[in-house]
């Protein structure tokens, strides 16, 4: 793309009113107090948790100005993680409130910065889990690097609220490296949870050089575990779906699995796979017996968790992780570069999350559903009913 | 080897009296019980646990007499690992007791079974964490099978003590799959150590596939740890030693390593460190902190933990984890043959542990000190003491 050609494609804050009927000014246009830009800041309505009871509650705040760099998206919906409500419950150590949760939505971009390259006005874009913090990546994953800010409760001195705010809200804005563009072959509403469970378990199951015939386990499947299902199938492996619901057998044979093992508490049904596959990734965002998800798969082979539990603390028998010389990681999303390649890839490739469509006033029902194992498999919030 | 030579070597128990001082039949000749020969029960004098407190006295025991299978080793040194402590402390599980602890032997075969073909009485000979189990294995690592018996506190019907005892002790019968030959060039006294210290981390650093140059990190420099240090530097790796002992520094260096790190509560020094090993190998044998040793390992690079901590367990970080990309596994001892391969690359390249000879009667203090850091860096019983 030649220089003239990104000019033309910048629009800079101050048009931003012409556009989006989801952008406002918090009042007269102010000097923009970072070296960022010149605009004032964004309003924004939402739904906040205000503590860690897991309910919560609309909420109106203020974003930062659009800085030179960044773009403001006019979310249209936004989805349900099940980090979100780890988070926001404290799970994941002690948070700042009011804190507006949401690391997976999409909608058309209403503003650009006089830097923007990549985008213009009335792109489709998402947004996942990471908003800021690399001008000049020299890397693709983004999200190890220590400056890294993530989508909400991330300390940000740029933000009004002293925070990261996240999608459950009707706007956001976020540098551009940390959009991507979403493909008119995909509805928002599906394409929103590519932007967490999408790449969380793509990014993984790519390192596990996927080939027809590979034998995969995915343990865990809910919102990312489905995802993961499909994925691995879609690339032609086997895969070995481990679920602990007997209801959700007939959906995950659907989703693409070969065998469907329901696991009761006691993990008997685990033995019968000892040994036998090639890769396994868990997203059981709770403690679980490691070892003996870990022995169904071949010695020497490679067990991925990317679920994130209570403290992130995981407890292994190193006995048990020795019986069967499994090599143990966790991975944490994908970077921004691969986070573009897998949603191009399922838009292409139809590899869809399945859906339910909610509104704002149902969200707290949902985290409940989410917590109990009732989600089917990803719920997506309309962001118009923020 | 010729049928005919393979029978030349054969002696059986009948002819045991005349060899190996250590040797004592319990009484009168009686019908062996079992199938497996047909020699009477062996005479033993060792120490053994009576309970959980760590305190270990004299017991004379009786073994299961030479099985066709067996060999009978008149044991010349035995030496101290923190597995005994850990296990005769019930740290591991309950235990059955009088339990004689000990996996690190070496001594003189004092008589063979009938269809003994390895060795033969005069051999020098060494025994590890395994005893038996394996008649006609079809793997190298017999560590992981279901029926392997290892060498102390395993349910053996064939033993009059109704379990495993081990190799604190003047004698052992053990199968003869798991006996390994200790070559002339080595001392009794040094290759006792090498049969679990030297295996167990010789085995994850073979895996590890060592060039020269490969930066290679040791966390624990203790038994295990210094041999791990000797045997990576043996193989041209550069060896980081990371220790909490400031007074191990001279050692570790005159051991091989490149670089020795002390380590304090806080875990500063792992900071200047972070992605720049090739490899970890860590023996320590209680919990700490996975997440920030594997963050010295490159991105994608591995980390493996042989040492067995209380319950087995390690609390881990999946985040910290995450953030290092490190694959982590453990790892339990060796197979035979690599155990074999162990102690002959030790005996011809030098690579020795640095031992201290105790006397029966100083093993509890011996392994107050182990636990208490102060061992330097293998105590080795002269079993004429027992």
């Amino acid at each position: 793309m030649s220089e003239d050609t990104n000019q033309s494609r910048r629009k800079v804050i101050k048009a931003a009113g012409a556009v989006g009927a989801g952008m406002l000014f918090s009042g007269p246009m102010t000097a923009f107090a970072s070296q960022e830009g010149s605009a004032g800041k964004i309003m924004s309505r939402g739904y906040a948790a205000f503590d860690t009871s897991g309910v919560l509650k609309p909420w109106t705040f203020e974003r930062r100005p659009v800085g030179d760099n960044d773009v403001l998206i006019d979310i249209k919906f936004a989805s349900i993680c099940h980090s979100d409500i780890h988070q926001e419950k404290g799970h994941w150590g002690p948070q700042s409130y009011p804190q507006v949760p949401g690391h997976e939505m999409v909608g058309i971009v209403a503003a650009v910065g006089s830097k923007v390259t990549n985008f213009k006005v009335g792109d489709r874009a998402g947004v996942g889990c990471m908003v800021g913090g690399c001008k000049e990546c020299s890397t693709d994953e983004e999200q190890y690097l220590p400056d890294t800010l993530f989508t909400y409760g991330n300390p940000d001195p740029r933000s009004p609220t002293g925070i990261t705010q996240g999608g459950y809200s009707n706007n956001i804005v976020v540098e551009e490296h940390f959009a991507v563009h979403v493909p008119e072959s995909i509805s928002f509403e599906q394409a929103a949870p590519l932007l967490c469970a999408g790449i969380t378990t793509y990014s993984p199951l790519m390192r596990a050089d996927l080939k027809p015939g590979t034998k995969v386990g995915v343990a865990g499947i809910g919102g990312l575990g489905h995802m993961a299902v499909k994925i691995a199938a879609s690339k032609g492996a086997e895969v070995y779906a481990f679920t602990t619901s007997a209801s959700k057998v007939d959906d995950i044979k659907s989703f693409g699995a070969k065998e469907v093992i329901v696991v009761d508490d006691e993990l008997k049904a685990l033995n019968n796979y000892r040994g036998q596959l090639d890769y396994m990734i868990a997203t059981i965002p709770y403690q679980f017996n490691v070892g003996a998800y870990a022995s169904t798969v071949k010695p020497y082979g490679t067990f991925t968790l990317v679920g994130m539990p209570i403290d992130y603390e995981i407890n292994l028998s190193a006995i048990s992780l020795a019986a069967s010389r499994v090599n143990f990681n966790t991975s944490l999303i994908g970077g921004m570069k691969e986070t573009q390649e897998v949603v191009d890839y399922c838009a292409s490739n139809d590899v869809l999350p399945k859906i339910e469509l909610i509104t704002a006033e149902q969200i707290n029902e949902a985290w409940e559903n989410v917590v109990n194992k009732q989600a089917r498999y990803r719920y997506v919030i309309d962001a118009a009913t923020f």
